[in-house]
């Protein structure tokens, strides 16, 4: 792939100046999960890339060290760049990632979790500024709407009252959640607040057969729900058998009962519903393993590490072609992520179920307008208007967040470690049961 | 699907207000293939979708009569759309020529070769729209050019010097090839004119043994160009498994040998080169069955049948996660089909093959500045300058297209009918061999 690709009828337009990537921490609450419990911040990345003529295209990733050094590595090596050249964004964060030259005829068969992730972090800002040259909303530069709105699910979570350590902040408005009704609770408050009408409990942290006491408990305060349960991997195949059953009629789909693709293979071969993943299918080249085994029946997109908002929708193609309902994945996140998560929702035909997000679970932001910006109804968000991501960038927000990240002491998640505050002995082995 | 979806953040800009299909027909030379020959005059389709402020965005595709039927049905729906709309063009394409409500869930599995290449037809007249708004050359909306020019391969065919009939038009420049000398001669003629590096035998004309030895005189006569050969599905399986030893060292791919996905799997079972189609696979709903059966390991993409520019570059994306490579198929065509296939493969990572185009055997044009807009050099193109597809239409030269296909008569290509006036007892009947 060579550096700069010169070519009759290129005109002289505005090219990326400066990328910029912040680290920031936000509150997060203490919520619980397989592998532990949420600490009491939350990391994430804000990129910002700016041209010559002064358009700040926006993205948001992970902040955990190892994103913010890809980030890093390929950063510089925007700068010169068209934004609409996503295919040099491509080949320079391919190199600078992985070392190697990219020539494009492959992709990386597992490992390219990583580079995805980078490369996405940047093309949804290459995309905000050619929707702000355009002057198109992204949904409208991404061929356009297929709905009004997209639907959005309430995501519960078993949760403490409040952190283990003084965080130095108030606790979380939500309360403690560690049997039924206090999941029915938080449910309630949830839908009342945002109207969402699905519903997902995180699990793997209980019993199996406690949760889906919960589930049965959620069932009959939300006869309409559809519900879905996520252990993230912490059964075992043996005890995903023995549960299913119980999940007739109850589930609309199961979310990663066990911790491998060959696994989830072993449990299509028995289950009674369809099976969805963010765990074990999580790049391109797992689509050919994923498809052999028939082992995912919906597939949970995320533009975070399937590599933007374009990978987004190509994902969607595959899961036209091969049969796999498209749903969406959701990490701990603010607006930029949000908006993105909306626009490219509104563009995906087979986008079969409310996507997740934990957005109810957090209380700060980083762009103009605040929490403001994204106003639920029913359950579902139109995207913000104006052109690109239709979102701009609070400065004194990114600089107390970003104060936030450093005085925290956090650099990479681990809620293994925040959980061995409550349990000493804790470990996060899987399976758990 | 509605029929409109309005949002939040979609300002009002120039919607479709017109859209004219012209059938045309240009002057074909006699060249043979499995089902018999070319007929004196190739039927296309030229494309005009028309906004409200005057801009004309350009497409062309085959000229048959189901396929003017269908872009027929099509065309008065889609005034009002904007030429970012390639969703609302889907659906309202769908919807025409099926006659059922599109829900995006999913592809139909076999049956979207016609609708693909209805929707093909206007999207990259919308696309030339989406470049000319955007003052962008199609390839950089594409999202970035991945090499300088597009190469090209020499696309040979046995031929008669002159059709049976008097066309009213003069015998072409090429004369007659019927044996190996004229073969090598024509060859030697398209190259010095337009510097291939590369070169694909049309078969499936004559006994596999003599077609293989004009191979074996190309490869003389040019030792350091990679051979193909496409007999269109014209050999049985028992006859490509014998003549499989004499290939090795000899092709770059085989083409289309069989005439099935069930067969091209066979072959895939016992041969020691890569299988190439434009026949088996020709719809994303093959995708999977191609995939189970490992029948092919080029896919020829062509995108006016699998549905333009972006399912071209969709299809590329799945050659990479299925490690099948790319190259491109072509049928008799003008400018802008050539220029659409130049953009496209500017910006195919994984175009690992020079493309084949009909071009040098056409003597008519239907863009303003004719044949000269295209210059090859050593076999490459880059694409014309200008935002879009950088053609526009020749007004007076598409009169006089649109006046031969009235003249002449044809409303569907038919070879076998044409070979039936030099060969009475013709019949098209596959395998041959």
């Amino acid at each position: 792939m060579q550096e700069s690709v010169s070519t009759a009828g290129a005109s002289r337009r505005p090219r990326i100046s400066d990328v910029r990537v912040t680290p920031i921490a936000f509150r997060d609450p203490p919520l619980l999960n397989v592998v532990g419990v949420h600490e009491p911040w939350a990391l994430r990345s804000i990129i910002e890339v700016e041209t010559e003529d002064g358009r700040i295209g926006l993205g948001e990733s992970y902040g955990d060290l190892e994103t913010l050094a890809n980030l890093a590595a390929a950063q510089t090596r925007l700068v010169g760049l068209d934004p609409y050249d996503t295919n040099g964004l491509l080949s320079r964060v391919y190199e600078s990632v992985t070392g190697i030259e990219f020539t494009g005829q492959k992709f990386p068969s597992a490992g390219d979790k990583a580079l995805a992730s980078a490369f996405g972090a940047f093309e949804v800002a290459f995309l905000d500024l050619q929707g702000q040259i355009a002057g198109l909303p992204l949904y409208q530069l991404l061929g356009g709407a297929v709905r009004e709105r997209v639907a959005y699910s309430a995501y519960l979570f078993y949760k403490f009252g409040r952190h283990k350590d003084d965080p130095g902040y108030p606790a979380d408005e939500w309360g403690e959640a560690l049997d039924h009704p206090q999941i029915v609770e938080q449910t309630r408050k949830m839908i009342d607040a945002y109207g969402f009408g699905s519903i997902k409990l995180k699990a793997g942290v209980f019993e199996p057969d406690f949760e889906i006491e919960s589930l049965r408990a959620l069932r009959r305060a939300f006869p309409n729900h559809p519900l879905r349960i996520d252990p993230n991997g912490g059964w075992s195949v043996d005890t995903t058998r023995r549960l299913m059953p119980q999940f007739d009629g109850l589930l609309e789909y199961l979310e990663d009962p066990v911790n491998s693709l060959d696994e989830m293979g072993e449990v299509a071969s028995f289950s009674t519903l369809p099976l969805a993943t963010n765990m074990v299918t999580v790049a391109f080249g797992h689509i050919p393993k994923t498809v052999r085994l028939g082992a995912v029946q919906v597939i949970l997109s995320d533009h975070h590490y399937w590599g933007g908002l374009r990978a987004t929708q190509a994902l969607a193609h595959y899961g036209r072609v091969f049969d796999m309902g498209i749903s969406m994945h959701s990490n701990s996140h603010l607006g930029i992520s949000l908006a993105a998560m909306t626009h490219v929702g509104m563009t995906i035909p087979n986008l079969a179920y409310a996507c997740d997000t934990h957005y109810p679970w957090q209380v700060e932001e980083v762009v103009v307008g605040g929490r403001d910006v994204f106003k639920f109804e029913a359950g579902s968000l139109a995207p913000p208007p104006g052109p690109g991501l239709g979102v701009r960038l609070d400065r004194s927000a990114l600089a107390a967040l970003h104060r936030q990240y450093l005085d925290c002491g956090i650099r990479k998640r681990d809620d293994a470690k925040e959980m061995r505050k409550y349990k000493p002995d804790w470990s996060s082995v899987r399976p758990r049961f």
